[in-house]
């Protein structure tokens, strides 16, 4: 064929301006959770500003990898694999801008809980709040990499954040009747903790792209990002 | 330049072809939020595994539509504004996809409150859910019509929907308030609720591509899809 090394050296070289795009959103989008999480726990309305502000950032981000995607493309005109790694950037790109919209969810609640009561189940929000970040930069890194093992990890992580929503999930609704007066502070940190439970599966989704992107092949059914279901109705 | 009639007539067909999967994801997704509803109201468990089970239908169709526009690009090599057609394309699957995946866990939801006592908000819910559905069939529309007048009317009803949202939440914090025993019911009508009002914001971010691609201009930002703050604190 045609294609001289001359044009393959391009297109990596422009693949990985677009990875180094989206390696710069994930690390925003971790810090975006880190911080939301601190502003909620010292109730600290000026980092939750902050956070709310910079999720501009992941979305001009975001703007960029679309258009360089676009540009590479009608540029180099990549075929078969390439064209589905091009294809596989843009969609984890838009993942990684949709996580940054969940911190930012979770830092606009920071004005509005500021003034309750103390509430137990906080506390284990923060851990909460670590594995995901951790699932973020993680799969970010199997991405990268193209690190299949990496991407499994992520997948199994997810089960903890999982467990991490369903306690949450509970302590919350025991502490809800047992203090009906804190029901709307509470119900805000029920929808914080769904929030972080999502970025948990929007990070399992990642890592499902990028074990097929390395692999060829489709991760498991047992392993795949869904939403539990609230347990209830115990 | 070198391209032919008959070229252009291909890609067009190919669009087109592209353009009909949505179509029909976006049919099965309105469907789906209706019976999702309806199996709510009536507690009827096999509509609610129907759902549950019809968004398998979607997630196929996302992933022809992936593997579809990877095609067209491959074959047809389009230019500049084509090429910013098709990639919309695959965005726009992508929210198709998930507005199904709301619809889905709604549909799960029947499941645990199947045999909890009734519950007033209960009612607002099949109104909110009806705006939705039209929505998202309206913006499917102004898609395969390129009409951007279509799109800024989507936009303007998604006020509507956060109206509702944040009505039923009112009501269901008082309800949580006065009837302690049925939290745990009420909690899964709150994230219902929610499922609805992102659902709208999804419709809403697509009718922003749908204006872009058809004006060339960004929709004001008074219009845009974000989530509203949960009215809680008066």
């Amino acid at each position: 064929m045609g294609t001289s090394a001359h044009t393959v050296k391009a297109f990596d070289q422009d693949l990985d301006q677009l990875r180094a795009s989206i390696a710069q959103m994930g690390g925003l989008a971790e810090d975006a959770i880190a911080e939301s999480m601190r502003a909620l726990m010292q109730r600290d309305i000026e980092a939750a500003n902050r956070v709310i502000e910079n999720d501009k950032k992941i979305d001009a981000l975001e703007a960029v990898v679309e258009r360089d995607a676009v540009q590479l493309i009608a540029l180099r005109a990549p075929m078969a694999d390439d064209l589905r790694e091009v294809v596989a950037a843009l969609k984890i790109a838009g993942v990684v801008e949709r996580i940054g919209d969940y911190a930012k969810n979770i830092a606009k609640r920071v004005h509005v809980i500021e003034h309750s009561a103390s509430i137990e189940p906080l506390s284990l929000l923060p851990e909460m709040a670590r594995i995901v970040g951790e699932m973020v930069h993680n799969v970010l890194d199997a991405f990268a990499a193209r690190n299949s093992k990496i991407a499994v990890m992520v997948c199994e992580r997810d089960r903890a954040v999982d467990d991490f929503y369903n306690s949450i999930f509970r302590t919350l609704l025991t502490f809800m009747m047992e203090n009906p007066q804190n029901i709307g502070a509470a119900t805000h940190l029920l929808f914080i903790a769904k929030n972080l439970e999502r970025m948990g599966d929007h990070a399992t989704n990642v890592a499902e792209m990028v074990y097929f992107a390395a692999t060829g092949e489709q991760m498991g059914e047992r392993t795949k990002g869904e939403s539990p279901l609230d347990p209830v109705d115990d």
